[in-house]
């Protein structure tokens, strides 16, 4: 991904903030001249390696695990907030004019090659930290344990575990950061003034540039 | 991608209006044993193909258009609605238990080859009909011609077109369709009350996917 310095994120607890927010990656595979995306909710280990470590799973009937090459090359994209921005929002137009439309957003991209795991433990295991991830919101949240144990175990049985060791991550939070600060604050006020979740999380994003480091 | 019959959308207009409400492409090139991922935003015609042609454009300065193979395959996903779905918003669940979470979403994948075009007029009709696209909801709408002549010549000079005569489109549309009439209508509603932007989008696919077709 073209990264100019200015929307560089390389913070890795932000990066995996990203990823918690929005935890629907896109999983790219390349397999024998064709790419192969799923969409695919993952949960990040932070605690194992450097980068920290995604876990997902598929079901069974989808041939992704099969096409796996050894070594191939793989990259989940989790989007973040993203919103047009109209240069008719800049102050510093109506001076020059010299302003062109351009879009934002927040994205990380983890690299990494997949290794497939089918015991049933860490299925188990994963399928619960998936789920409590999901819940938490929720004032009851469901539990694996509330459904049948032998209807969990033949579950357990169609998936197939995915985990990719992120040997690279990259962050791009583009949130109007080459613009002047007149121009920022405006693109968030009427980000803010247009509504909509995208557009507000992007406001805060781009409120987030205009602070001191 | 894996795309049970019941989650399949053919339609090719129904694929292109989602790419037109989410213009914004994660565009993912495969070139020498590495997946370039860039997030740019499209505009479909949908006049030129059967499965209409992509448009876009990147910075003279991203790598990407210097990188890509002939005839490496590329491919831009467009990411519609999502939503995690609890198991306990199923009515059906309270009867048997025998339920599981899921991840809801709608999305569009557009494999093809792409081709670079530097053309100053087509890159300036291509910047034209995009910000025509994006600005069309605005009471006051921004133009290209609303920047000084010259500005724009060297704004021009500083980008490369891309162009994706799209070989294969696929859509799909994961809408709690696997679900009987009742827990569909239970999902909707709890998508309602949950409330937020992609929750309500998919509200509104999953009582789509109630209508007789």
């Amino acid at each position: 991904m073209y990264i100019p310095a200015h929307y560089q994120e390389s913070d890795v607890a932000v990066l995996h903030a990203l990823i918690r927010a929005h935890p629907l990656g896109a999983w790219v595979v390349g397999a024998a001249d064709e790419l192969v995306v799923n969409h695919i909710p993952f949960v990040i280990d932070a605690s194992r390696g450097v980068r920290g470590t995604l876990i997902g799973h598929v079901a069974r009937p989808n041939p992704v695990w099969k096409q796996l090459s050894r070594n191939g090359p793989s990259v989940v994209i989790f989007q973040g907030a993203e919103s047009y921005i109209s240069p008719s929002w800049y102050p510093t137009k109506h001076e020059t004019g010299k302003a062109v439309p351009t879009w934002n957003y927040a994205v990380v991209h983890a690299h990494g090659i997949p290794v497939l795991f089918e015991d049933r433990d860490r299925l188990l295991a994963h399928v619960t930290a998936l789920t409590t991830m999901a819940e938490s919101a929720f004032e009851s949240p469901w539990q694996v344990s509330d459904a049948p144990a032998e209807f969990i175990e033949a579950m357990l049985k169609g998936i197939v575990g995915i985990e990719i060791p992120i040997a690279s991550l990259a962050g791009k939070w583009k949130a109007s950061q080459n613009r002047p600060e007149a121009d920022r604050r405006a693109v968030a006020d009427a980000l803010l003034q247009q509504g909509g979740d995208s557009s507000r999380a992007m406001a805060a994003l781009v409120r987030q540039s205009l602070l001191p480091e």
